[in-house]
């Protein structure tokens, strides 16, 4: 495996390609796919369809996610895992001539491994990233919302970090991703407004705005709903002080 | 102007457009395109590129940046500014049949203006924001880094931001835009790496990193000669708690 290429293909929107994703995979020799990943099997078939839309010509080589081994302490577990992953891309990737490409939902810098997996190939393998639509655009587009207010500046956590440390001093705006627990509820309300969205891109789009206070429980309900007639979920927020 | 779609272009490389943002700008029947704006003029060729590319055939309607009255207090210079700017694209557009489209730098939510002079619109048009590729995407992208550390935060900022509040807690990196000044000089280096980039995506990219102590000055240097070569400069960096 001589170049590696980690293509961001946006969050479940084929249309939040870009053409230097598109171009690469057309490029590629070989193209990894998972099977079963981070996302849910209803995420597969997006890719598939992404590889016919673009007339990608490359051997997909399919492979398994390995399964963690729980018994490990966190980091220990984790580090495993990437290996593990590692070495399936190896054996997927066994044969190709050219470049191996690797699909990465939204950009591949964004709470995801798959860079952190990627440095584990020994000799290391020549890497090149081509960036994608993260979930936090998603959401700020189909809000039609600012990131930011004029000149300020924005946390991006994780519903841990935010239950964990609360909301940071010198910061207007927080965005959070990888909340499994509505960490929102933890935040004071007064003056605080947020806009959130659910399968964001995608058919089954959600979105729910409004001042925390009442807008919170809406987002709890809407999670319910929606993990109800999916079976899964996958959401991100944004809330502001607005004074 | 019944329809106000906002697209992300990109950082200057064409191939950062999106199969959204190629979509759009087909089917747009007025496309907007500032003469000067606030990035250099050698830009404006950039965005005619992308229309050809693209096989756009809308109207183009040009329409020259107003100038800020400096005489005023910043909030209502920015303000009157941006009906300023509002008028032009009314008049820019006037006698479009169909859907007006604006290119926007970068992704429209990210330290831009455009979806707030947008709002001031009356009646207000249906508003239609297209995720581009940011600034920081590229810069991750260009040294193949992940934006945060594993679970970790990340605080978006400004130069200005930067010098006023310092590194917030809670975050172990820090991703700077609009910064002028160089403002890392003002960071304590001890254990903090940075990873730089210039007209990033384009073809005179530079990009330096390694430990804020010493990658500093070489920053400091290659901004200069940067700017000495093009007569201007866009640059961004992210800063991060190592080890
Ligand atoms: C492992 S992270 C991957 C993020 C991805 N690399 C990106 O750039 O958006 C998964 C988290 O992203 C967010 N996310 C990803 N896709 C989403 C979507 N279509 N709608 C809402 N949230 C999404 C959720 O917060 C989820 O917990
Ligand atoms: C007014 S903001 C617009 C940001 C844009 N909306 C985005 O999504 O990247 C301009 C700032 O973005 C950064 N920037 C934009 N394009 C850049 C490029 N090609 N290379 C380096 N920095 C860039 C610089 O920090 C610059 O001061």
């Amino acid at each position: 495996m001589r170049d590696l290429w980690l293509i961001g293909i946006g969050t479940g929107n084929p249309d939040h390609l870009t053409r230097a994703g598109e171009r690469a995979l057309r490029e590629a020799s070989c193209i990894l796919v998972p099977r079963k990943g981070t996302e849910k099997s209803d995420l597969a078939e997006l890719r598939h369809h992404i590889l016919r839309a673009v007339g990608a010509t490359a051997t997909v080589a399919e492979f398994d996610m390995p399964v963690r081994d729980e018994s490990l302490p966190y980091h220990e577990r984790v580090r495993r895992w990437h290996d593990d992953i590692a070495g399936l891309w190896r054996a997927a990737a066994a044969g190709a001539k050219g470049p191996v490409a690797m699909l990465v939902w939204g950009d591949p810098a964004l709470y995801d491994s798959t860079l952190r997996i990627a440095e584990r190939f020994d000799p290391a393998p020549r890497l090149r990233v081509i960036p994608g639509i993260t979930a936090l655009q998603a959401l700020t587009a189909a809000h039609a919302i600012p990131f930011n207010t004029v000149n300020g500046s924005v946390l991006v956590t994780t519903g841990r970090q935010l239950r964990d440390h609360g909301w940071p001093e010198g910061a207007d705006t927080v965005a959070v991703m990888l909340d499994g627990e509505c960490s929102f509820r933890g935040v004071d309300p007064h003056g605080v407004w947020i806009w959130w969205g659910a399968f964001l891109g995608m058919e089954n789009e959600v979105l729910v705005s409004g001042p925390l206070g009442e807008a919170g429980n809406r987002i709890v309900e809407a999670r319910r709903e929606a993990r109800a007639a999916h079976g899964w979920l996958m959401d991100t927020y944004l809330m502001r002080r607005v004074e």
